[in-house]
């Protein structure tokens, strides 16, 4: 039978189960931070074995797959847990059908591996194809942000997603320098394609600045801080500075892998931190969202006593507020029992809209990522223009009216949903 | 075992459940739409009864509550039905504290009936104790359109909450109108409340007017050009040209009443349409994801089949898009039915991404409305105005500024947040 009580209750036991499923997908996004680093020495040494042909990469990139695959058990086994049966609603089915994506790729890693040790395929062939697995492991990271029920989770793993962003964009930026300092010079697409990967790590570490908490930022700014840091920044530059197609010193294809290397590697302890945090953030906010039920527990309970003894109690246990009409008559401590039940209602549901706000705060700089992405699309597939180009055209379009990157992506979007004549649609790569 | 179909079959499941509860919540929507409008008829009796107090109205007021109770047990057999053990989240969370705040005011009814039968109480105290009620049960059906998983099915929530919220202004209209009418004059205050119930009015209908479909629309204007609405407009004008405290022809009361209860009964029909339209979008909705479902369950038999059979099918059934790379290695077929899931992958997940847009624009209204409720509860609380002052000083500063209500409400929040000093908290009423 409905009653007040019984849906009260069952209102914190739905905030209770949706923090039980959101502490599962927090624990499968640490693996999957786990297993993208390590896709990323594997994409890096692949990218290595088959720019130079040297068999002695052989061995160490037998191990690093050797690794890969271990967590990709660890993630399938998160998968496995997730019980799809349980789930319902669009935002479910988003991550469902992104993980659909993720184990689609995955299950072609065994393909492409073969391909690679064959040295069939180029560096560049290699690369794309595990970026594509390492992009749709990030996508469901960024589902879990954008589904999370809890503002202070949320907060955390949108500077996570943002980090890890960062951190594939790294990798990226190290295969491009390998590409060109291994081949003794970048073409002018390399030069371009390394000021975009640069610009795409500023942008996602400002973000997650914003979001992450005090020890990943203190860790980030050491990082910051360390001479590599100084070392890669210098061969930037003379990658930068090169003339397209104009030879450079060949030796600095192994100095610069290994300095990226130890800065990506770097940067998995700073995720680390976060992955970290976000399993302490889950068990609080469950250990706190336990007392709670604990407590209205606590109160049903005394309602039973109260209907059954005769006596009311002596001390007044809750704070009553006279509002004219609210409850049924009857004595004295009946009423304020039911008062106070009244009170706790409308906290709960102060705080739940208070929640909901914070949710949509928290969720700002996804949406605004959602739009850019968008903007983007429709750029790529109007003019036929790729994703740098029409990143860049954004961004200029920006820079020139002095406007933010979300707002000049809204503008784009509006004009073209004013013009749907046009509408090749965009294949999601 | 996670795979790539079994996920892609979860996430088609996941939308079917989630638009099978929200069918659960439409019917639940249409039920409080019934038991509204019958705690309206009540709440204006009742009105009538105790100002009058004549007892000639008693017989009606008794059919009435018997309407309004008969109607109370069917939206309790929906509130039942919806089983609190499924729920997960703050957004079921919040619904269900919503229910548990209905059901705590239907447990009052008994005594208020009673109360109004002993004349045991004021017709202003009678009105604000039902209005109670009913207002949370429209803050229900702004929770269902708030959460409601279909862009579709939103907006039609969104015109139906907004059509019963000004059809609840236009009945606490009536009731301030019958209380001035009857007594023969108008204070100011009743002259201000007059006021400000016909903008609110006017409000709710603009926005049921941008989101209701066609024959709701039309139903509406054909109220709007009825005879009634005039003759109503004309008694408006009686009471606004009024001096406060000036005494009117007292014979005006009943046929105020008699009018304003016509005009609210043809509301009741086009508040019929809309939750048929609800009702009709829903089914419609699930025969269509039903159909998608077994499009894929069809596409994962011929998978099955094929991986069975020795010759590959004759006829190319899907669409095949070569991108490198992607889908093991095999016979030529097996490679196009891979391919084919992965299509319909992206093509999903561009889907999914559209309808989280579609649905973020349709709830535009309600987080306006969201922002300036909250706005008015922050004027109320540290101003110890009341809802209408606060409201009254919103529209003020929007109408001097030439901005939106909303963002006047935006800029009186910042600024609270800026000042978080006085924070003596709002009860909701």
């Amino acid at each position: 039978m409905a009653t007040v009580l019984g849906f009260m209750l069952a209102a914190r036991r739905s905030e209770m189960q949706g923090l039980i499923a959101l502490e599962l997908t927090c624990e499968l996004v640490g693996g999957i931070s786990r297993l993208v680093h390590a896709l990323q020495r594997e994409r890096g040494f692949s990218n290595m074995y088959l720019s130079a042909r040297a068999e002695r990469f052989r061995q160490p990139l037998d191990q690093l797959t050797s690794d890969s695959r271990g967590l990709e058990q660890s993630v399938r086994r998160g998968f496995n847990r997730m019980d799809p049966e349980t789930g319902r609603g669009a935002d479910k089915a988003r991550l469902f059908n992104r993980i659909a994506l993720v184990l689609h790729g995955l299950d072609g890693l065994a393909c492409l591996r073969r391909r690679v040790r064959d040295q069939a395929l180029s560096p560049q062939e290699s690369t794309r194809a595990f970026t594509r697995v390492i992009g749709g492991l990030l996508a469901v990271v960024f589902e879990a942000a954008d589904t999370s029920v809890d503002p202070d989770i949320t907060r955390c793993l949108v500077a996570l997603f943002n980090f890890m962003q960062g951190k594939e964009l790294a990798g990226l930026e190290r295969a491009t320098g390998v590409a060109g300092f291994a081949s003794g010079l970048f073409d002018l697409e390399q030069l371009e394609r390394l000021q975009y990967l640069g610009e795409g790590q500023q942008r996602c570490f400002a973000i997650f600045c914003d979001y992450a908490d005090k020890p990943a930022l203190n860790a980030w700014h050491q990082l910051c801080t360390d001479p590599v840091e100084a070392e890669i920044a210098r061969l930037r530059l003379v990658a930068a500075r090169s003339l397209p197609g104009q030879p450079l010193e060949a030796s600095l294809g192994e100095p610069w892998f290994e300095l990226t290397t130890r800065r990506i590697d770097a940067m998995k302890q700073v995720e680390d931190l976060l992955t970290e945090r976000l399993q302490q953030l889950c068990q609080q906010k469950i250990r706190q969202a336990q007392a709670d039920l604990d407590n209205h527990r606590c109160l049903l309970e005394r309602l039973d006593q109260f209907d059954d003894a005769s006596d009311p109690p002596e001390t007044r246990l809750f704070n009553v507020q006279a509002t004219e009409l609210d409850g049924a008559p009857g004595d004295t401590m009946g009423q304020q029992l039911n008062r106070s039940v009244l009170d706790l209602l409308h906290e709960q549901n102060q705080r739940l809209q208070m929640l909901a706000e914070e949710l949509d705060n928290a969720r700002s700089s996804l949406n605004e990522r959602k739009l850019i992405e968008r903007a983007k699309g429709v750029l790529m597939s109007r003019h036929g223009l790729d994703e740098e180009a029409s990143y860049r055209i954004l961004q200029n379009a920006a820079m020139e009216r002095s406007q933010r990157l979300a707002d000049v992506a809204q503008a784009v979007l509006s004009l073209a949903d004013l013009m749907p004549n046009a509408s090749t649609r965009v294949k999601a790569g």
